[in-house]
């Protein structure tokens, strides 16, 4: 489906913790572009995405990030994504098309990951007597502040990037897709959960893992 | 400077608050490219982002935001400064670094942003016996690990964007440049003091206004 692809026919290296939507954002793309890649996983609640071998790598300790095989490393979910979708159908080429598929990527970073997956990390692998657990009405309430927006734009528009699905709707469905594991429905969201069906339907869709099962008993705790 | 800038020469509209971090990079960017530019001051402690007319034009009730002379909305200041950017020399043209470009963009609004600039914001815009102020530890902790990145990486590199001054260093700067503001010394950052003053040493530089009188008696309280 794709160009010539950005740093040509490289395998990519991925280090990524598969129950992770900004790591699944990655993978998903590779697998809709097609392109080669090797998976390293590196569980992002243990502390592994901070030793010494990683942090040389990254030194913002976080998961994912990619490593060229010469070493090189890119940082960031979306910055990847934009990275990988440059010259593919999943970024359109017109530049303002382009500017509101980075828009919506900076409103996913900034106003809707940092609550809705947030409160889906502490429901899920932080244990019931953490003290972040006090956070999550907030987080709740700011998450469905994201999801208003997202709800108000969907209902005239199929896609987050101008007239066909891109990095902006698999940037945003990672976690939009998961929001009740922390304990946000979308019930006053159906623009959003037709949105979510259409994602779903895209050729060469792979769903994100669910969580273990240690995971997935402390969100049902948390409910 | 700037070659044919995307949209042609028309007239940008900014909509900001002067001493935003988030809208005076877009101020900074469109000096420094000589782009002739309107700036519609909004504050945005005091619910003037949020009016009916203004969420008619960014749903999010933030600013900054640009409009075009047509009508047409940009939102988010890290995707208004890489749309300005696009054929200028504050972008790289080699895809990796136009990469790196954007990884540190979204590290500024993920990493950086909600520690530095949200713990200034408290200090500054907030009253003395805000509950926000119990925030201030945490946040000021989470700030300097994201300074330590920045160091790090400055300490081998002048530069964000390649091996010239960029929109990373824009939107980098801009919080950076009054961490203190938010009780966030850079006494420990000797290469991040070092950078800051080449970014203030580039032409056309125009620092971010101070805080008004009530903003800086409450940041002289808040140290």
């Amino acid at each position: 489906m794709a160009g010539a692809p950005p740093g040509g026919r490289r395998v990519i290296t991925v280090y990524g913790f598969s129950p992770s939507g900004n790591c699944h954002k990655v993978r998903l793309l590779l697998e809709q572009t097609g392109r080669d890649y090797r998976w390293v996983e590196k569980r992002s609640d243990d502390g592994s995405t901070r030793t010494l071998e990683m942090l040389a790598k990254n030194p913002n300790g976080k998961v994912p990030f990619i490593e060229l095989d010469d070493g090189r490393v890119l940082t960031e979910s979306n910055a990847i994504l934009h990275w990988l979708a440059e010259g593919t159908p999943f970024l359109p080429v017109d530049p303002w098309q382009k500017a509101q598929a980075l828009s919506w990527m900076f409103f996913e970073q900034y106003s809707h990951e940092p609550y809705i997956a947030v409160a889906r990390f502490i429901c899920g692998w932080t244990s019931l007597d953490s003290p972040r657990r006090a956070d999550l009405p907030r987080l709740r309430e700011r998450g469905r502040q994201a999801l208003a927006v997202m709800e108000r734009h969907l209902s005239t528009n199929p896609w987050f990037t101008g007239d066909a699905y891109g990095i902006a709707d698999i940037a945003l469905h990672a976690y939009t897709g998961v929001a009740d594991h922390g304990g946000i429905s979308l019930d006053a969201y159906p623009a959003v959960r037709q949105w979510l069906q259409r994602v779903e339907a895209t050729p060469g869709f792979v769903p994100m893992p669910g969580p273990d099962a240690a995971a997935q008993a402390l969100i049902d705790q948390s409910r």
